[in-house]
């Protein structure tokens, strides 16, 4: 294999004046120096090994980042904002792991990583204190969480937790939907006790009970297929639909999903059958993903400020990983409403 | 930290006893010994790391993946799968890169994995022989693409290429909109040559000469933006569907998208200005991705086998590292038509 040496023999030059032109240090180096190395460099097809440098000396420019399923194009878009930001902003590159929201996936990525050297992940999980973190924290490895919440109230903070208010989103697709004149109201969410999906539906129930609307058999929760990981949520969707239909007299006025993919599914399921979409019922999503103005309805849903939450996750991570200390604190965004065609629109008077 | 000296210390064994546990090899022990272990391990939260274990034994079963974007469903379909086959028959765990499509980013990703380890990578790239590639095999790296192809018929085969047969793709899809007595016909692309998207066009005029028909100005190729590394695919079909409005006296009948990403942003363009789908226009995908049958109209589109595929990616990738000598090979796989509702059927005589 060709190395820093060879290019250096053959540019007649020394190593550390190689080593110069690949970092970027060229402004005192002549004009025929450079062009004579570019010129080795390429002739060689030399490729200086970054990675290895970084190992050596440390410092390794890479973060984790843990997500529960690609098929959520929820997380595909963080994913995809992050790997920028993280790029152009920090030069810092991700390694994405897989893991079905499973604890023991979880913990395999973040040893893998942490063998590698890697000091620091996002973690897309249901709470922030589960033991492989406490064991991850342990070994040195920084941790910031994106919707996941401690599993108790009384437990001390371990890690940052970043995400929407999800209590306002529950809040506010209720709102919007009583807004419409829509009182007949059900929350269809997924079976499991993820903080973050109880707090919508604590909002949701909130909201009824602030318009004194009864709150009993509000919530419609679907069992997900084993080791699922977000997979499913269309069939999830649909799923809602057919157990509607079939355990109800009537069909409720207006549904909230617990995301987007879920309210795709349904809504597919409800079209399919000949009943309309918001004609006869009206239906809003959570999450606002890159799909949702696509769909037929154009989804209404509740939005989150993704970028910024990124933004925050990043640096809060990156700036301990180079050294500060900081305390871990949880940060909640506002949510918005994206009104598009999927609820039935009060005429304005 | 605790470690497994703590853990037998604490139940009174040797660490080799431990161990035993560890891997699984009880069969010779005392159920009460072997309770004994377990509850130490539970009292201390003993976690035994795997990865170092396995990094000092030179045997990381780990493997890369290499996307250009998770926000192609097709590619976060082959990721879940990928990730499930490895881990349950393998017993191997998948670190993913996200690359945009870009050289630097693939090679900066093999690089990375290559110093932790890593000796195996599925790469998603347009072509097979690309310098980094070579470089990455220098270096001990085992790779296996998908969906990539050689950049000339005339270089050697560098790597295992896996993909569908997207010649076949492109003439299918143009024969069963032809048997629908759909001849006006348009195929819309992609900026950039990437081998398999141009197959798939060939496919395409070639059936199209095949039943008599001009291929001139069928191909419309839509220009991205930069570094969009499909995330832009929805965005791309409905630029398509405007620049077909603007463009055309009179729209085709028929149009075959490169992917049904492009299709769902194009139908969704479409139906927006009034414009009906099947009923003005019928539109075809490429991949059958899982949002395919849930769009609306569902999407009549083309279907690659990718569990195979992805079986055959893993079967062959891991082979090479566990030290099989296999040469090269390029495997095609038959796609298949997958009829829904985005093409009007010719009413049967």
């Amino acid at each position: 294999m060709v190395g820093i040496k060879d290019v250096a023999k053959q540019a007649g030059v020394s190593v550390s004046t190689v080593s110069n032109v690949l970092n970027g240090r060229v402004n005192q180096m002549r004009k025929e120096t450079l062009e004579r190395i570019e010129k080795c460099i390429k002739e060689l097809h030399y490729l200086p090994n970054r990675s290895a440098q970084q190992l050596k000396s440390g410092n390794v420019k890479m973060l984790g980042v843990l997500i529960p399923s690609f098929m959520n194009p929820n997380f595909a878009s963080l994913v995809n904002i992050l790997e920028k930001i993280a790029r152009e902003t920090y030069g810092y590159q991700i390694i994405l792991g897989n893991t079905n929201r499973q604890d023991d996936q979880e913990q395999r990525f973040l040893e893998d990583i942490s063998s590698f050297g890697i000091k620091g992940a996002i973690v897309v999980s249901a709470d922030t204190d589960k033991p492989h973190f406490v064991h991850a924290i342990k070994n040195g490895m920084h941790l910031v969480s994106f919707d996941g919440l401690r599993s108790s109230a009384k437990n001390s903070l371990l890690i940052d937790s970043i995400s929407m208010d999800n209590f306002k989103a529950g809040e506010l697709a209720a709102s919007f939907l009583i807004q419409q004149g829509l009182k007949d109201l059900m929350f269809v969410s997924i079976h499991g006790d993820i903080v973050s999906r109880l707090n919508k539906i604590s909002g949701f129930k909130k909201e009824l009970e602030k318009q004194g609307i009864d709150v009993k058999d509000r919530e419609l929760i679907i069992k997900e297929i084993e080791n699922y990981g977000d997979a499913e949520l269309t069939g999830i969707g649909s799923k809602a639909a057919d157990i509607l239909l079939k355990t109800r007299k009537k069909l409720p006025e207006g549904i909230i999903a617990i995301n987007d993919m879920v309210a795709l599914g349904m809504i597919s399921r409800f079209q399919s059958l000949g009943i309309k979409v918001p004609e006869d019922i009206s239906i809003i999503g959570i999450d606002d993903t890159y799909l949702s103005s696509y769909m037929s309805p154009a989804l209404t849903t509740i939005s989150s400020p993704m970028y910024k939450m990124a933004q925050q996750m990043l640096k809060r991570l990156i700036s301990r990983i180079e050294g500060q200390k900081l305390k871990p604190k949880e940060f909640l965004y506002m949510p918005k409403l994206v009104c598009r065609d999927s609820v039935k629109i009060l005429p304005k008077r």
